[in-house]
């Protein structure tokens, strides 16, 4: 298998489009994502109970059938707390796409990032919408330009790619994200787009983005909010002809979900490398877990510590705030019988083992710390489960960047 | 009824002492209160996994007995993560402070908080511990002087205190409180001294202790983390020779509960006040919720947000951060039927309601949350219940303290 940093143009007949119509200030705004023949989408959303109009309609139309042709993505407006207009400005949207493809409005997803609670200049966007339909164009560049139109507060593009072989069959996968801020587990304020050529079934498809999203975005933290615009989906367009996947425990079907996992890991990865104000990226590996629930609560509760994140960043080896989060996670924890090792590049540090510290050299654990990828390693030695959640940490400037978003 | 800023000697009978043994840097680190009786106990403890050693000493003592007579209190050290002879500390320290007062071990509660995972230096603890036993007062400043020994990161002494009568008998509560970081709902990191002349059954001091307790400490936040050595202890020692409190129900009960509760309500929003780096008090009032443990979900997320609270912050009007952590708090919420308010000493602005923003004068939104004390007010809609959490702003000084806490 082939990982790589292509996009969404990479598999064969996905094209994509991006414009600037002002809804943010000198850069591309809006994108479009459009396959060649109907493709089969899984989508997921935000649980919030306050979810932004794009995902009403999106859950609207994915009930209808899971045959999708395009997307339109907006950023700079979250079309969110924009009551029943909200909702018909994305229904004109897709519409005004539908047309322009020749295809049905049921087959153009929407989504939308950005301000809560504006209204959508419509003007603009269905004058970007026609802009789109018409730019068109399955090169890397396009999928690239792409990526960079649907960033907020980002400030670098998030791609991914693999590839690997079935029976002769070239089968590829591209795909891109924007994230930063809101990030939290369960699936938060982000919006991430998967495309392949790969035939498969809907129902297995829709279950491998379930099972993935549980380890990838339901797993990373920026910082604790959940947002109304989280919107995941991935479109398989079957271009590759390979024999069409029914199982994922099939050895295709296991090629295909591996693939599937690295291309959605890569991005929810980069999304917290580019967390608002992070300057380091912190990994979580909880392992010897009573069962999986427990590994994943008692990794998310230390990936979304404030006082975990703050450490980090003042290169601090607290180590007493992992046990602290640790132990209010809803989930068996025996600090008697726990061990913890903070590790990067420089080299690894056993700090706590069997309920009382070990003795460490604060000269070491600086250096250790002094990189911008930090591991935390925590041994429950209660069971076989494991887990892993990302985080970064918490610095003066993501403080800066939401004190100071809507100026 | 009565309410003021005077502490722990104020009822009778109830002694103070601090001292400066060198756990904190040119500063009081230790603090004892004293009954001259025994006194009646109510305490609360963490519900972190991971709790301190004196934290396993006082759920021992108490379980056996509610009748205490002493408290000895350290900060700059957790006694936390320090294993079996962390706990051996915490019996000696009893020990010790038991031995100078003539009473029992088990009559001597202990309380530590500062940094997690060092070991007690116990020659300075149990000198400071005789210091302490041998300048008992009960003078309003020997009260003042131990409410400022207990402090960490706080930056000012909290104290509160109250005084009703019952058939001519004069009641008075006196109590002090240490907080500051690490502060979230579900009593966490502080610890809190409450003290009593009053004569009351131990059941009903336990009782209102804990109804008191989810309407006060489990409804603030500083930064989410839950900590390993929060206590909440009340001691009510007879003194006042009323007629013992049985019941709350009763009209010497109902005058009891509220002067407590008032007690408790100041020492829980002066910690939040004094949050780590705050600069403005955020007050989040519920209404119209469901059902209380709704009003009450609702109420903290809010005032947990990251986002709302550098939004606040910024003194930037952003309700859809308000919106949004109501909409993933599990609770009952229809933004359709929804309404939201900014409310300041400068005026009150309504800025959402019925599932759509009202338009406002930024300017009008700018001038009420220029002041210190900021109230969010969200009515539901949904039924009659009430609650209001409190929080602090998330400021670059809260990133400052905690990322150099150790250094």
């Amino acid at each position: 298998m082939k990982t790589g940093l292509y996009g969404i143009t990479y598999p064969k007949g996905f094209y994509a489009a991006s414009a600037a119509v002002g809804l943010q200030k000198n850069r591309d705004d809006m994108a479009m994502i459009c396959s060649e023949v109907p493709a089969v989408c899984a989508v997921l959303t935000t649980t919030n109970k306050v979810f932004a109009a794009p995902v009403r309609w999106d859950r609207e139309i994915i009930e209808k059938s899971p045959m999708k042709r395009a997307v339109v993505i907006n950023s700079g407006n979250a079309n969110a707390c924009t009551g029943e207009q909200g909702y018909q400005d994305s229904v004109a949207t897709a519409a005004t796409a539908a047309a322009l493809l020749d295809v049905n409005s049921e087959d153009v997803l929407v989504s939308s990032t950005g301000v809560i609670g504006v209204p959508m200049p419509m003007d603009k966007i269905l004058c970007g919408v026609e802009k789109l339909a018409k730019s068109l164009n399955n090169t890397a560049q396009a999928g690239d330009a792409a990526a960079h139109a649907i960033l907020t507060t980002d400030t670098v593009a998030k791609t991914a790619s693999a590839e690997f072989c079935i029976n002769g069959r070239t089968i590829r996968l591209g795909g891109m994200a924007k994230g930063s801020g809101m990030i939290r587990p369960n699936m938060a304020t982000m919006l991430s787009y998967v495309t392949t050529d790969a035939s498969v079934d809907a129902e297995v498809l829709r279950d491998a983005l379930l099972r993935i999203t549980e380890d990838t975005y339901n797993m990373i933290s920026v910082d604790g909010d959940m947002s109304t615009n989280d919107t995941v989906v991935v479109m398989a367009n079957g271009l590759a002809e390979n024999e069409t996947i029914t199982s994922l425990n099939s050895p295709e079907g296991k090629l295909f979900y591996e693939a599937l996992y690295n291309v959605n890991e890569k991005l929810a990865t980069d999304i917290v490398r580019d967390g608002e104000g992070a300057g380091k990226f912190i990994e979580v590996q909880v392992s010897g877990a009573k069962n999986k629930n427990d590994a994943r609560a008692l990794a998310r509760s230390v990936a979304e510590s404030s006082l975990v994140k703050t450490a980090i960043f003042g290169e601090d080896a607290n180590w007493g705030r992992v046990l602290c989060a640790l132990g209010y996670a809803e989930a068996d924890f025996n600090p008697d019988a726990s061990e913890l090792v903070f590790e990067s590049a420089n080299g690894a540090l056993k700090l706590f083992s069997n309920g009382v510290p070990l003795p460490f050299s604060e000269e070491e654990a600086a250096k250790i710390l002094a990189v911008p990828e930090i591991h935390i390693l925590v041994n429950m030695h209660l069971g076989e489960a494991k887990a892993t959640a990302w985080g970064c940490d918490l610095s003066y400037e993501y403080v800066k960047i939401n004190g100071e978003y809507r100026s």
